[in-house]
């Protein structure tokens, strides 16, 4: 304990651990002292712990966040002349919105910056999926990144090390730790990133039920005020809809597989929940930027969004025109019995295509381009015992087994009930504004 | 994490965190595992935060304590012909019945094997108290132990580093992530030490009030009702007295000076409050050790228990008739008022103490053996304003200034109120069996 240090870590985590809340100066110590070491992890995490169980007001919350951006540099694309609008999903399985939305929302006049991860357990990252595109880069300089945003009105790739140094190392020891999933750190680390990313306007799909990490859709809403609160705290014009992730989005899961679907829905086709909230998150982003008169779902009809798409793809080394990888192997998995398909366990799916190989255990394991699952009926359609359910894809076929446990009881067949009506969530559960 | 790890440090955590009662191979994995290095310090200080606010139950406990104790080497006194039992303090300020309490409770007939501490903040330890004695050594060999042990029925000496190593590097920890005042982990570091040392009885001095870790006496019950708890499973009789820290111990604290007055204790004299406790505790011992018809009482006035102080000390190569060490400077603080003496801060003063230079701030730092402070007049006696209250003594006279501060208020000087009664703690609070 060097003499020179404002405040004693120690005695912080024992104000958050009697229930206190923490004041600005005490925020502003422990997020800078630990970036540069002298808050030690075994502290750090304590603390974390602390907040977990005792909770953080949105005061506190938001200085949390204010203090990571401030370990960092603060982006700022003031240069150009559209209006800045983001996306940001907590993550789910097969959610490929933003492969289409970018392009879709940069067509209709709007500028996205967007600063997109990595898959980390079931769900997938949106530069996984990028990268099965031959020659596409997720790393980018500050200057390139505005050069691809000036071209084309969309880039996506990775934040660099000197955006939110803090809540990387952070990050990191929050997965090691057993505290990733309270609402404070959950909420500061991800709109640290979006604010630091420079966007004036952010629209946030705040995933609910079984492929979720707030598979409660109380919690969900609680997460989504918090964040709400956050970016308008900072500036930045917010709001968030909270979106059913109780079966997988469109019809595949896996990076390379997401991608073509993706490249369906530029080009006018694709699943029609995929079309549907593409469109909308779509309206929600010009409206939030205050672009008006402008209808996305023709962006997508009249290949304008496809356009940005190729445009896009190649401002960032990628040939939009490559053919995608293809697994070594692929499985068919039947259905068991003849019927409706009442329900399809998107926690259950994610698990199969990780254990196919297109997820990770830990940051930094490569993944499988071309592994993942195609999904052959969702819920509410009528199948045939012995019919394809499922085709599995991947290049190590002994990963076949323990995917196929998976994804044992994973797809519910059976009568539909009298109403007619599956019991699932709908597709946007709420809208939340403030 | 090694593929062959039998548990997941991560899920451990999260069942804490969730409110789970640990199982006991979790339990026994997570110590062995920490001790040995496979569970990292900002793993188990996350775990420790848990523990720290969702509790633990006895069975818990007493599992966590085994764990520690099965992470070194526990002692076996069955050689010895003498029933073995001992006493542990939490610590308080002019705390030294251990110094006259051993030798007396060898001289009624029971060995006493005990393994001390050092002190840390503004309580004393034993350690530093006897080193005071010139020539006098903590470190001694298991064999050393057993020698003093059988040739005069007492040894007080700092445990070995093969003695509940897991405790050891769990204490170092929770210091600097505010993780010591839980009762669970309070309980299980001295259990497991106590237990591993190999007493057959104990008895547990748990001090409450202001100058005390438990301040609040409910909660000085409630650790003492849980060590009671692990002590019975663990097959050592143990009962504990809830006993007063609203107001210093005797008349002295600070090492040398505080051997000083035990010494006036053994020879048949000393503070009222010192012998009373000390006597106290013997009878407890020695009833738990099951010697009957034995007067500890006697047995300080007729000189044997000095007899075995005498040789207890020779035995770990100090010299009872060496003069103790005096402090350079000197310092009396006198009385502001005149009137009765209604209280005194056992925390204030401790903290002067401390300033003094007779306690350390971190572990492994030197004290002064000669610095503390001499009480001229206790609660419940008539002073004269101008006389003098406190004498001060250090070597680092600059010490004074920070050490009178702390004083300043420490003393309350007045009228007695109308029932002629101080409020105060009764000298023993609670005697608890179970």
């Amino acid at each position: 304990m060097a003499q020179t240090e404002r405040f004693s870590a120690v005695e912080i985590i024992a104000a958050k651990r009697n229930g206190s809340v923490l004041t600005d100066p005490q925020i502003d110590w422990v997020i800078e002292a630990y970036t540069r070491g002298a808050v030690a992890d075994e502290q750090m995490s304590a603390l974390l712990m602390a907040i977990f169980l005792n909770g953080m007001e949105l005061g506190e919350i938001s200085r949390w966040t204010d203090a990571m951006i401030n370990s960092g540099e603060r982006m700022n694309w003031s240069v150009l002349s559209r209006p800045t609008v983001d996306k940001h999903s907590t993550g789910g399985v097969g959610d490929k919105i933003t492969l289409p939305l970018a392009p879709l929302v940069a067509a209709c006049g709007a500028a996205v910056p967007q600063l997109s991860g990595r898959g980390l357990g079931h769900t997938g990252g949106t530069l996984d999926k990028l990268e099965s595109i031959p020659g596409w880069r997720a790393s980018l300089s500050n200057q390139e990144m505005l050069k691809v945003l000036q071209d084309c009105g969309a880039v996506i790739c990775a934040a660099g090390d000197g955006l939110a140094p803090a809540d990387k190392k952070l990050y990191a020891l929050r997965d090691v730790t057993a505290t990733v999933e309270a609402i404070p750190l959950i909420a500061s680390s991800i709109m640290s990133k979006k604010i630091a990313e420079g966007t004036s306007a952010l629209v946030l799909d705040i995933k609910t039920g079984a492929g979720a990490f707030m598979k409660d859709p109380q919690k969900a809403k609680e997460l989504a005020e918090v964040m709400i609160g956050l970016g308008k705290r900072a500036g930045v014009k917010t709001l968030a809809l909270v979106t059913a992730m109780d079966v997988p989005l469109g019809l595949t899961a896996g990076n390379a597989l997401e991608v073509r679907e993706s490249v369906e829905v530029l080009a006018g086709g694709g699943p029609p929940d995929i079309v549907e909230l593409t469109i909308l998150f779509a309206q929600e982003m010009l409206e939030l930027a205050g672009i008006k008169g402008i209808d996305p779902a023709t962006a997508l009809k009249n290949g304008k969004a496809m356009d940005v798409w190729r445009q896009m793809i190649k401002g960032q080394g990628g040939d939009p025109d490559a053919k995608l990888p293809v697994a070594k192997e692929t499985l068919i998995v039947t259905a068991e019995s003849s019927g409706f398909i009442l329900g399809m366990d998107a926690m259950k799916v994610g698990m199969a295509v990780w254990r196919l190989g297109a997820g990770r255990t830990r940051q930094g394991e490569a993944v499988q381009l071309a592994a993942g699952i195609e999904i052959h009926a969702k819920p509410g359609e009528r199948i045939k015992q012995g019919a394809p359910l499922f085709t599995l894809h991947t290049d190590t076929p002994e990963a076949f087994v323990r995917a196929q446990e998976s994804l044992v009881d994973s797809v519910v067949i059976g009568d539909l009930p009298a109403s007619g009506k599956l019991d699932r969530l709908p597709l946007v559960v709420e809208r939340i504004t403030h």
